[in-house]
C-alpha cells in the first residue's frame, strides 16, 4: 500500500479542508511535523485511576462514570414508569440489559425467587403441567437474538413534539439474545388438544396482565425465556420467565410469565382490548393485529444532535419488522426525492434489530434524512403521506391526535438545518 | 396437531420414568387430574414486589438479587486480579459486560475521562495524527461479535485440579459486540509508508502494556473500539478506546488505547515475551504465534455439576476460533470412542463464541462426556494425546508443569459418576 492509494480513502481530510480550521472535529486532528515530537507530546497525558472497588462489585462489573448511557421516562407516561432505550446513543444491535426499554402498566417490578416459581400450562391439554425452573432448564433450549417493541412505539403524540429526541420517538425497542425453551415443546410435553386454537399467557404481577396468542405462533417460535444476552432475565424484563413471541406487540411477550391456558377461542383477558386495533386498507379494523410492522430509523444524525462541521458523517440507525429478517434500507438525504441504498450489518439475525450505514458528505445546506426499511416478505415502510392514504386523513389529523396510535411504523424525517442543528421533521416532509 | 404426535417428542416423560417420582426433576411436575384445580393452586402463589429503586438506579437497570451471575478470582492469579466469566451459567453467546473477564497484569483500572483520551498514531506514516473520540466517532463504523481469550486460557495449570470447574479451566474467554471504526480507516488516513510491516499498540495503564502486531492483521480486521455490546466499552475493557484484534492473543487487544506506532519490525516491547511461544510439529518454536487454535468445551454438564436424574439432558457449550467461523462440533459421550454432531446455533458469526447443543439420555452408568470443534479452515481442536505425539512428552509432563502453556486446546472430557456427580477428567481421557 503506498500513501497515494490510501488518499483516495480519507474521510475527515474532506471535512477539515470544508469547515476551515475551527470547526469541532478538526480541531483534534494534529498533523504533527514530527513523528516523534507528537510521540512525545502524547506520554505526557496522565490517567487517573479507579478508587479501589470492593470485592463483590468487581465480580460484576459496573460502566464508566463518565457518559453512562441512561433510560430516559417517557413524560407523557410518567405514570406507568414507562422509560426508554437512549437508541441516539446505543450501538451495534444488542441492547445492554440494563438499557431494555420498560412498560409496567403501573406494577411495581416483582422479587421473585426462582425456586418458589412455577409454570403452569393447563386448559385444552392432555396433561396438565407445573414446571420449576429446574425443569424448564432441562428441556431442549436456543438462543435467539430478538427486539421486543411497546406497540405504541413511534406513535403520533411521541412524534409530535419538534424537538423530539428518537430516544422519545422511537425509544421502546430493544433487543436482546434471549435463551429458553421452545413454547412447542412445553405444550407437545403436556399435550395439545384436538379443536385448540389460541393460548393466553398470565404474569405473576399484581395485575397479573395476560395476553391472548394465536395457537399458531405459540407453536412457531415463542420462547419461555429464562436468559437475557447471557444472564438471567432481569427483573423489569419478567424474571424468571418471560414469555417471547417474536416479531409480536410487546404485551404478548409476558414478563413474570407463571400460567399459560390453551383454548379454543381469544380469552378477551383486559389487555387484549381493542386498544390494539390496525386499520385495514379498506377501511376496516383488525383486532387481532399482533406483529409488529417493518419499520426502521436513523439514529444519527437525529432530534437534538448536531453536525460537528460539514463534511463526511456517516448516518447510522436501526431497521427491524415482526415478519422476519431486514432484506433492505435505502436512505435519503434530500426529504424523499432520491434513494440510495444503506450497508446493513451481517450477519442478519431474523426478527432482530439491524444496523444500517450509509455515507454522507454534508455541503452545509439544509438536508431532510429519512430511511425506509423492507424486510424478507417484501414488506415496505410505508411513507406517512401513504399511511394518510389508507386512513383516509390529513396531516391535521396526527396533530390534533391525542392517543396514541399502534402499529404507526412511517418513514421518520429528521431535518438538519443550516447551523447543523438536527430536528424532528415528520410532519413536514 | 394432535397429542399422539406430540407424546413422541416427550423429553420429561422418559426422565421421570427412569428415575422415578422421587427424582428431583421429575418431583416439580405435578400432573393435576384437573386443570381448574391446578389453575387454583396457582392462583395462590404469592409474590414479593421490589421495595422502591432510586431513580438513578431505574435508568440504568441492575439484576435479579437471587443467583446473579459473578465472575470469579483465578487463585493462582490473585495478584493480577484475574478475573473468570462463569462460563458454567452465561447462555447463548453474548457474554454481559459485567462478567467479561479481566486480565488487568497488576494495574489499577485507568479512570479516563473520554474528552481528554487521545489516540496517537505516527512512526512510518506521510501523516501523524491525534484523535479525539469525538474524531473517531466521525468515521464509518463496523459492529462485529467477537470472542477475546486469555492466550493462556486452559492452560495445564488451571486444568490440573480435579474438582476444577469450567470456570476455573475455561472462564478467560468473553464474547461480545464491539464497535468502532477499522484500523484500517485509520492508518489509510494517516497515509501507511512503503515498507512498513508492523504496528505497535500502546495502552495508558500505568505499566503502558504494548503488543506488536502485523501490519497485514492491523489492515485486515483490527476495530478501534468504543462500544461493548452496545454501550461504551468498560472501564475493565479499555474504556474509552480498546484495539480489538479478532482471534489473537489477549493482549493484542490492547486496553485504554493511546498509542499506534508503524515501524517495519516487531517492536519487542515486553508484552511481545517470548512467553507467547507455541510449539510447531517439528518442535521448533514460533515466536510470533499470536492466533488462537480452534477450541470448544462443554459447559453442561460441567465440573462440580450435578446431574439431578437420569434420563434427557441436554449438553451444551461454546466453541470457538481465532481462524474463522465455526463449522463443525462434535460430542462424544463415550470417551471419544464414537462422535455425533452438535447443532449449532444460527447464524454463526465469525471469530465469536458459537453456541452447541447435543440431545443425550444418560443411563445413569458412567460417562466421558467430550466435545470437538472444527474450523472454517478444517482445523480440527486435538486430543491430548495427539498433543503430546507433537510435544514428544507424556501424560506426566502436564501434571508436573507449574508453569501455564499459551495456545493449549486439547479436547476437555467431563467424567459423569454413577452418582451424577460430574468432575474435570481431561488427564484421564
Amino acid at each position: 500500500m503506498n500513501s497515494k492509494q490510501s488518499g483516495r480513502r480519507r474521510f475527515l481530510k474532506d471535512s477539515a479542508l470544508l469547515a476551515g480550521v475551527a470547526a469541532g472535529a478538526a480541531t483534534g486532528m494534529i498533523r504533527s511535523a514530527s513523528g516523534q515530537e507528537t510521540a512525545r507530546e502524547t506520554m505526557d497525558w496522565k490517567v487517573g485511576y479507579q478508587p479501589d472497588v470492593p470485592e463483590d462489585l468487581r465480580k460484576y462489573g459496573q460502566p464508566s462514570r463518565y457518559g453512562t448511557l441512561l433510560r430516559t421516562y417517557n413524560p407523557a407516561r410518567r405514570a406507568t414508569d414507562d422509560m426508554h432505550t437512549p437508541i441516539q446513543d446505543t450501538m451495534g444491535i444488542i441492547t445492554p440489559s440494563s438499557l431494555h426499554y420498560t412498560v409496567c402498566h403501573g406494577s411495581a417490578v416483582p422479587d421473585i425467587d426462582p425456586r418458589e416459581h412455577r409454570l403452569l400450562i393447563h386448559g385444552m391439554v392432555d396433561r396438565p403441567m407445573i414446571f420449576t425452573m429446574e425443569d424448564l432448564k432441562r428441556f431442549p433450549s436456543v438462543s435467539r437474538i430478538h427486539f421486543i417493541e411497546c406497540a405504541y412505539n413511534g406513535s403520533p403524540p411521541e412524534r409530535k413534539d419538534p424537538d423530539a429526541t428518537v430516544q422519545r420517538t422511537h425509544g421502546p425497542t430493544s433487543c436482546s439474545e434471549w435463551t429458553g425453551v421452545l413454547l412447542s415443546v412445553l405444550l407437545r410435553e403436556a399435550g395439545v388438544q384436538r379443536g385448540a386454537s389460541w393460548i393466553i399467557g398470565e404474569g405473576a404481577e399484581a395485575k397479573m396482565r395476560a395476553k391472548s396468542i394465536p395457537l399458531e405462533k405459540a407453536m412457531q417460535d415463542a420462547i419461555v425465556a429464562y436468559g437475557q444476552n447471557g444472564e438471567p432475565v432481569r427483573p423489569e424484563q419478567g424474571f424468571p420467565l418471560r414469555l417471547v413471541s417474536p416479531g409480536y406487540e410487546g404485551p404478548h411477550n409476558v414478563k413474570w410469565l407463571r400460567r399459560i391456558k390453551v383454548g379454543s377461542q381469544p380469552f378477551m383477558a383486559h389487555a387484549d382490548n381493542p386498544g390494539h386495533t390496525a386499520l385495514r386498507p379498506d377501511g376496516k379494523g383488525r383486532w387481532f393485529q399482533f406483529e409488529m410492522g417493518v419499520n426502521s430509523v436513523i439514529t444519527f444524525p437525529s432530534g437534538g444532535q448536531r453536525l460537528s462541521s460539514r463534511g463526511f458523517h456517516e448516518i447510522t440507525g436501526l431497521a427491524w419488522s415482526g415478519g422476519g429478517a431486514i432484506r433492505r434500507v435505502e436512505v435519503s438525504t434530500d426529504s424523499g426525492r432520491t434513494w440510495k441504498d444503506a450497508v446493513l450489518e451481517g450477519p442478519i439475525h431474523r426478527i432482530a434489530h439491524t444496523r444500517f450505514r450509509f455515507p454522507w458528505s454534508w455541503s452545509g445546506q439544509e438536508a431532510v434524512l429519512q430511511s425506509r426499511a423492507t424486510d424478507e416478505r417484501g414488506d415496505v415502510q410505508p411513507s406517512l403521506a401513504q399511511l394518510e392514504k389508507v386512513w383516509d386523513v390529513n396531516r391535521d389529523y396526527w396533530l390534533a391526535l391525542r392517543n396514541s396510535v399502534p402499529q404507526f411504523n412511517p418513514i421518520q424525517s429528521w431535518k438538519v438545518t443550516k447551523e447543523g442543528s438536527v430536528g424532528n421533521a415528520i410532519w413536514e416532509a
